[in-house]
């Protein structure tokens, strides 16, 4: 075909003009021009043999950074939300006992969607902000004797990192299948999912991996897989169906629905740009970023909501300075320097700042930057 | 901030080179290189005021393409089939009797996306190529007084366009709501959901919109929302459920889940295109290249499986002509021109070619161009 697409009388010039952020939140972060330089390649057909290609190699890029071998590695056609509940629909059913582990908005929405399918929700709660002891949790989780655990590795709206080995362990040990929330810390912080025992994790595509929203990876264990055949009744979700959408992505091709070539592009040419970085230097980018950040605005009188060994370090949480008014500090940021940032929400309203250091922005240089401008808001703001 | 993101140490050179596609299968369609450019503009967060416009643009817009006044009109972040199963979880629950009108397979869809919300599907079931008369419909529909009717406005799956007037007034008559798949019709033919009488009308992003996949417009009638308020019982899908996802995207902008921008650029670039070249001629002209196309295959002794009046007009289905074998023909137009047609498949497989005559490809010289490359292919097959 000689002819151009561009056959229909319209003018040259696009209607979107966005505003150029920096994306210092809890997510979206910012892409790498790579990315978006890969959306602009032509769409081809979710079932064209190129298609197939790319996401076979999303599939082998994703095992490495989730830190799994898993056969049935795959991607959710919706956001990071739409991971969360492709793993509750097709794991806890009405009536499936369920351990929540909360202490954050992200575990309440686990909660939630749990109770919507009918289960029986058992939540062992802290406050926002606090982690879970491995004995804590084990003795908890022995006493419930659930058939689904649920936490969340990385809990954005408190900054929270939870270690899951003591908690897939019990969980293994009364029969329960282990769902781990990987939204924030997949590629930006080791995820480890083998290592650490875990069945069904999720995550988004805009937080660690810095590519846009759209996408949720997700990662179900040989045993996990073994209980999905053994279902007796249907998943109630056509769209979040793991067999029917793992048998399209991976098995037989068969259509199920028109996965997003575009999309699909971005995803694996961020995974590539990590390929290309070493997913280990990686991590020690985001690592050196969260330890500079923390130890600057410690210096400037800032204390971090978590404890050191517990911390996030692509989502930074620092404690708000009394007598200054957060909002402003968004405020300043956003329209002088078109740098966004998080408040805290929920029972952290007003005590603490969401500063994300992900992807791109995760290094010392501009950490720096940041602190310039941020210290200079809050000193608007007092 | 004056660094610039591409801040890490990786090469220039992108990783995704997809071969170049004429898309005339049944979708995704051509995309305008206007939506690409829209969406290599940077990713704003979620809650950004200009996220917001965008999406309020898209909605005043998509009412336009819809033909309706519907205050709940909004972006599903998922592809046309979560269009399909927000209308279906949001309407039809355990025990709710609902009517499909069966001859393709997309209503085999919304039949197995209702019954797995435990409804009681009662199917009005004609072979698959067929469309429903006025009275017959009506007739099914007073005899069976469900409580939802759900069509398909455009079946993909054969070409049939289904007139929805007859279908709504009936089930208005017995109290009623209407779920109509506009899913391959929108933006290429008239929808009048309002005209119609249509309750839900839900489609995707990449057929007669010519973007890439991955949202899903959809749009709900005063009197369906009013039944949604009406609710006893929770959705059972937190990720579909309309009335978080219209309070984040429309009222009070609360965080539900991330919607992409990109994606919300690239639908807005679209619809800006279909609002400049105007609704109504592009109509027009997918009407005319429709019509060239079918007097053209007509006069090459091609028979279309659909009778007249009742045919999609950017989705053309004619007979695959004795002693040709149709997947030679569609391999001969990928390997030798790039182009992509489909196949029919369940019961019109080997019978059918479908040929998609979509966005910017849906002109009188583009079909003459194609039907160059087809006949020669077509020779090649016997």
């Amino acid at each position: 075909m000689v002819r151009s697409e561009a056959s229909v009388a319209v003018g040259e010039e696009i209607s979107v003009h966005p505003p150029k952020r920096f994306l210092f939140g809890p997510g979206p972060s910012q892409v790498h021009p790579r990315v978006y330089q890969a959306m602009a390649q032509p769409v081809v057909g979710h079932l064209d043999a190129y298609f197939f290609e790319i996401s076979t190699g999303i599939k082998q890029r994703l095992c490495k950074v989730f830190g799994t071998q898993n056969e049935l590695t795959f991607v959710i056609s919706g956001t990071g939300s739409a991971g969360m509940e492709t793993a509750i629909t097709n794991f806890v059913d009405a009536d499936t006992k369920a351990v929540v582990l909360a202490s954050g908005y992200f575990c309440d929405r686990m909660s939630e969607m749990a109770k919507r399918q009918g289960a029986e929700v058992v939540r062992f709660e802290k406050p926002w902000g606090e982690y879970f002891g491995d004995a804590e949790a084990a003795e908890f989780i022995h006493r419930e004797k659930p058939k689904v655990v649920m936490y969340v590795t990385a809990e954005t709206s408190t900054g929270v990192f939870q270690r899951g080995e003591a908690i897939c362990k019990a969980a293994h040990e009364v029969g329960a299948v282990v769902i781990a929330d990987c939204v924030t810390s997949l590629g930006a912080m080791p995820v480890e999912v083998d290592k650490t025992g875990i069945d069904v994790a999720y995550s988004c595509t805009q937080k660690g991996l810095s590519c846009p929203p759209g996408l949720a990876p997700i990662t179900v264990s040989p045993h996990a897989a073994e209980l999905l055949k053994q279902r007796t009744k249907q998943c109630r979700s056509w769209y979040f169906d793991i067999g029917l959408i793992a048998d399209y992505l991976m098995v037989s091709h068969r259509y199920h629905h028109t996965a997003s070539a575009t999309m699909f592009y971005a995803l694996y040419e961020a995974l590539s740009l990590i390929e290309e970085e070493g997913l280990e230097n990686r991590w020690e980018r985001h690592r050196q970023a969260h330890l500079h950040f923390v130890k600057q605005v410690e210096a400037r009188g800032l204390q971090m909501l978590v404890p050191e060994g517990h911390r996030i370090w692509n989502l930074n949480t620092p404690r708000i300075p009394e007598g200054v008014d957060d909002a402003k500090v968004r405020a300043t940021l956003l329209k002088e320097h078109g740098i966004e940032i998080a408040g805290g929400f929920g029972p952290l309203a007003g005590k603490i700042f969401r500063i994300g250091l992900m992807g791109p922005l995760a290094t010392t240089e501009h950490v720096n930057e940041f602190l310039t401008y941020f210290g200079d808001a809050l000193g608007k703001a007092r």
